[in-house]
């Protein structure tokens, strides 16, 4: 783990090529983005998908076309600021690189998404215990039948994480989760799986399966980061690159500055 | 019903006997109170029980020992402002008055608790249907097995109602009540109702059954009003004036402004 609390002093280590996993638990108290770069040709689109979608692709930093700094955010050069990333032709994953010097140009627009870690933190701190963070296993996620609204050729369908809880904490949950719009906020559903067209919540299509539910406990789901990258895959933009999973962009922005 | 929307006029009718009904629907932009008068010497340890006990017993607001008018909520003679009343003694319910001028001394103190209503109507509002409201019944209320925190001689188990909801609707509705904590606020419970000790969902001990829990509905529970009412008749205090059920104290506060 990156043991470094304060975020440009994290990022000058990433920035350096020494470090090179993933950053959960990294300069833990500021948010962490999911990250998408687009010819500019699609970022009108993209742009429009997230802002009609903003449950699954919470919108927190949008660059100005060839400009891989991204000031709003921190002092970040978005070429070298992420531990890994994915370099995508035609939906074609074509490089995993530790930067993207050589794959930068002019025409490149730089969108970063909340992810679910800024309300984690919260529901933490609120005494709300969750199985994946004990066991110290990735959030079950899962594909829905809930269609995301299309923009222009970006469509498909919503990934959802799971966390089973209790009714006093998904009480709980629900009240905190809905002060961070920007990291996904409330929950889209909670109770019934199938209502959401999950069969199995023992198999869930991404993360680790949850250990169990207990009798007092139900699934409380959220929208999930994981949707846009879907979204992309499904879409196969000409060019595209993102982060290498786990791997975020870590900002100076404090989650609890989040909190509407 | 009484079909008048302004609260001033609206007890002008009471304070003159000619409305002797339950106030659900009048005024209904403004906060109704549930009402409670003591003798000075169980002042302190109610005010306590209420404060320590703010989802059941929402305290909206206090009078001045001996002084029967509570200007905060309006322009309020409280021996007269609430259709109908009932008068306690040791227990024993002794009157039903319209008016309470001949019980009223110096030695008594007003309490004024909120109560659903207020809450109902953001919900409303937001598009949510609540089943008692559709079938025009009274909410289901039920004895739980939750011990409300003891104050003196004043004890007790929490009564809780009940309204049946689907997810997203389940959410939507914890999101709202949460921003009134002046009327009894979040949900404390949703689902499973044995884990708060209710043995029959179709058999609430007060207000009238549920018609049915349809299969995408679960059964979310609030704190309610009757809990002050059953903690008194329990500890019996010597003399006690409450409403008549159903028939409240219209105030001057707007429900919108108990929002926080």
């Amino acid at each position: 783990m990156l043991d470094v609390q304060n975020p440009t002093e994290a990022r000058k280590i990433i920035r350096d090529n020494k470090y090179t996993e993933q950053t959960a638990g990294a300069a833990y108290k500021y948010v962490q983005g999911n990250l998408c770069i687009l010819p500019s040709k699609y970022a009108s689109d993209f742009e429009s998908f997230c802002k009609k979608n903003p449950k699954p692709c919470p919108l927190i930093g949008l660059g100005t076309k060839g400009d891989p700094l991204l000031n709003d955010l921190g002092d970040i050069d978005i070429r070298t600021d992420v531990p890994q990333y994915r370099v995508w032709k035609s939906g074609e994953l074509i490089d995993e690189p530790l930067d993207i010097k050589k794959y930068w140009n002019d025409d490149l627009v730089t969108f970063i998404l909340g992810c679910s870690m800024s309300f984690e933190l919260p529901l933490i701190e609120a005494g709300i215990q969750m199985q994946h963070i004990q066991n110290n296993t990735i959030v079950p996620m899962y594909q829905t039948s809930i269609e995301c609204e299309t923009a222009g050729q970006f469509s498909g369908k919503m990934v959802v994480s799971m966390r089973p809880l209790n009714a006093h904490d998904a009480i709980k949950s629900i009240q905190i989760s809905s002060k961070f719009p920007a990291v996904h906020g409330a929950p889209i559903h909670l109770g019934n799986p199938d209502e959401i067209g999950i069969k199995d919540i023992m198999k869930p299509e991404y993360g680790d399966p949850p250990r169990e539910l207990k009798k007092n406990e139900m699934p409380v789901f959220w929208a999930c980061g994981v949707t846009p990258q879907l979204i992309l895959e499904k879409s196969k933009p000409d060019f595209c690159i993102t982060h290498s999973p786990g791997k975020m962009l870590i900002t100076d922005k404090l989650n609890k500055d989040l909190a509407v």
